[in-house]
């Protein structure tokens, strides 16, 4: 089986100011592709450091491909690391440069001396143009080996590795060695508990399984090289935990909800408080979510909750925004003033501050209205501001999946 | 200087399904406290990639932390890897077990059996109390030499780090070899462009600057060892970018925002169509963001846009949803719906689908409405319909923040 390896390099991931979404974004194309990524190892921007690094890589794995330090700018230093590891002089390519030069033209920008590094090309290596920046991207091959260099801008990065990279790799590795996954989304269930009800559960042969807790939820991916083994396994599997799984291979709650939206011909609309438009923005990252969202609105402020969707003075003041009742009076409230089918409400305490002894920080009260009737409920969160934020809305969508599921069947 | 590393343990980071925020999160801290990470490594849940991994860093750092593999389930056989490598046997530690129990009976839960592999512990090491969950932390220290053993799950390994492996880091290591960071936001000045501008600028001895590029921004960062040098660059800098720093040191553009409009004692209000509640999202992530933010509106829908901003249906019609004339209505509508100092406004064409040749995907219209007047305007984003929305939503902010500041100076 191919293995490939991925390097960082960068002193901001090592710093902790960036976050190293290539590597997730590689990891995936790589897996999909028959080439897993066996190992990943991010370095400073340090010759010698980077140096090691890729004498490990290149020592274990076929593939090794390297993001970031390509820029114009002075602490950029991958190039020369690479060529000096590679033992390849690096020469000026005019081709390369007259790309850059055109690129600044079309802004009408003059073309900064600093940019004349990235048309410099290791000995024997390959440029790839890059259409959405000024670094291209590297090439070397070596017998069944492959090194491949990139640009650190995700959106550079994922179009060369598309469009360049891909293709080549696919040609020279083929696409047979695959690794199949299927992964089950379930909600409502802890890891634990999970773990006791597959006590018995007999995978099928060289199929693993890999239990990962996200907030809230708990996914388990099985996978494998055989697709109907891995498919078969984590069938049976649904099938046992069935009320559990809402989602699976990667479906996000907004997806699944809109999907039954759809079928049913329903039009949703939200009224957030302390998720502050969060659930909205999930909703709205599913290209087509028109189809069934109206929108909503993101009701801060008291005053907010009584002018636009009709909250009552005396809701507020004798239960307070973050009630059941005030859950309930939103989801109505909303759900008339779009008219729309279905109304959802959540109004919680998201902290740090504003937690009382009755309402710590945490307690979320969800409120639904639908053509049958409203209802409402309180959860109370884990975590700081951002997580019971981001719990909160998902919580919202996995709850009006579940009842939807069930008034379904 | 002292050098740390972390190894990530986990098949779900190199499938690419799960980013690695643990790093970022800990690489922070570390470097807070003088213990820079000087690698990362993220290797499979198999015992010899583990093992290799731990030789590595082990010869190579003073602090090494691992996160991942530590939860009761069949995967996770780190702790094995770790008992080995250090050639520590595993016994079973009776207070840990009580924890655990005391833990699911507060939940009125059942311990299942698999729970019971987390109180065995490596001899010689201390055992790490976990208040956020099941799988304690593990300590074991030979000479200079430290080691910490976490689980994967970023809220329990953060609690743990935070109250037990911070405190005994900070008395080991001493906090005096810290390294300073200072980092300037900009905004509306490519990488190249900013790199020419300061091509002759003079940084003090020792401080090194770190070239950033966000999507759609630049950050520069100056770090090193001395905080006086550190901060004297980065001022001095800032006054020769002056017009292009939004904000410094890990500010938000909506923390930003919302600080103007304190000192204004301005109420906000948002209109979003394209970006469905990202911005929003964006301002309520700030905590205490209620005192100058009111809520706003997530007009999806064109009917939504009608019935509750009040844009005309020959708005609509003639100039359609991504216009600037909708804008400048949508923004108006936000500030009278709500009763607010300012509103803004979003629309744009997010795609995958709904471009055309005259407003093809990334063409997004800004409206901004104030007691002075209203005002539009349009920019074309690059990108996936992911990062045009979140580009979107920060320059909607950040172009706000330019105008206060024009106005204020």
């Amino acid at each position: 089986m191919y293995k490939s390896a991925v390097l960082t390099i960068g002193n901001e991931i090592l710093l902790g100011s960036t976050l190293n979404t290539n590597l997730a974004w590689l990891a995936q194309e790589l897996a999909a592709i028959g080439l897993p990524v066996d190992f990943s190892l991010t370095v400073k921007d340090e010759p010698e450091a980077i140096s090691q690094a890729l004498a490990l890589a290149w020592e274990k794995c076929d593939v090794v491909i390297t993001t970031g330090g390509l820029g114009p700018t002075e602490d950029d230093i991958t190039k020369n690391a690479i060529a000096s590891f590679f033992d390849a002089e690096l020469m000026f390519d005019p081709a390369i440069w007259e790309e850059i030069l055109k690129r600044f033209a079309f802004r009408k920008m003059k073309v900064p001396e600093s940019n004349r590094s990235q048309a410099m090309v290791p000995k024997n290596f390959m440029a790839l143009k890059n259409d959405r920046g000024t670094a291209p991207g590297l090439f070397f091959e070596d017998g069944s080996k492959s090194f491949f260099a990139f640009a650190g801008v995700p959106l550079e990065m994922r179009h060369l590795f598309e469009n360049q990279a891909k293709p080549l790799l696919l040609e020279k590795y083929g696409n047979d060695k695959q690794i199949w996954q299927h992964t089950l989304h379930t909600f409502g269930i802890s890891e634990s508990a999970l773990a006791e009800l597959l006590a018995d559960f007999p995978k099928l042969k060289g199929v693993e399984l890999a239990w990962l807790p996200q907030s809230g939820r708990v996914d388990l991916r099985f996978y494998g090289p055989s697709k109907i083994e891995v498919t078969e396994s984590a069938e049976r599997c649904h099938k046992l935990i069935e009320e559990y799984v809402w989602g699976e291979n990667g479906d996000t709650p907004a997806q699944v909800l809109l999907e039954i939206l759809k079928e049913k011909g329903w039009k949703l609309a939200l009224a957030e408080s302390c998720t502050g438009g969060w659930a909205q923005k999930m909703i709205t990252d599913v290209p087509g979510a028109s189809e069934s969202f109206l929108g909503g609105v993101v009701s801060y402020a008291n005053e907010l909750k009584q002018a636009l969707l009709g909250v009552n003075s005396t809701t507020l003041m004798q239960h307070g925004a973050v009630s059941e009742k005030c859950a309930q009076e939103m989801a109505e409230g909303i759900k008339s003033l779009t008219k729309s089918q279905i109304g959802i409400s959540v109004t919680g305490v998201a902290g740090p501050d504003g937690g009382t002894v009755d309402k710590p920080v945490g307690t979320v009260c969800f409120g639904f209205s639908d053509l049958q009737g409203t209802w409402s409920f309180t959860h109370a969160f884990n975590g700081d501001r951002e997580s019971i934020r981001f719990k909160a809305a998902e919580y919202a969508l996995l709850s009006l999946i579940k009842h939807l599921r069930r008034t379904i069947a």
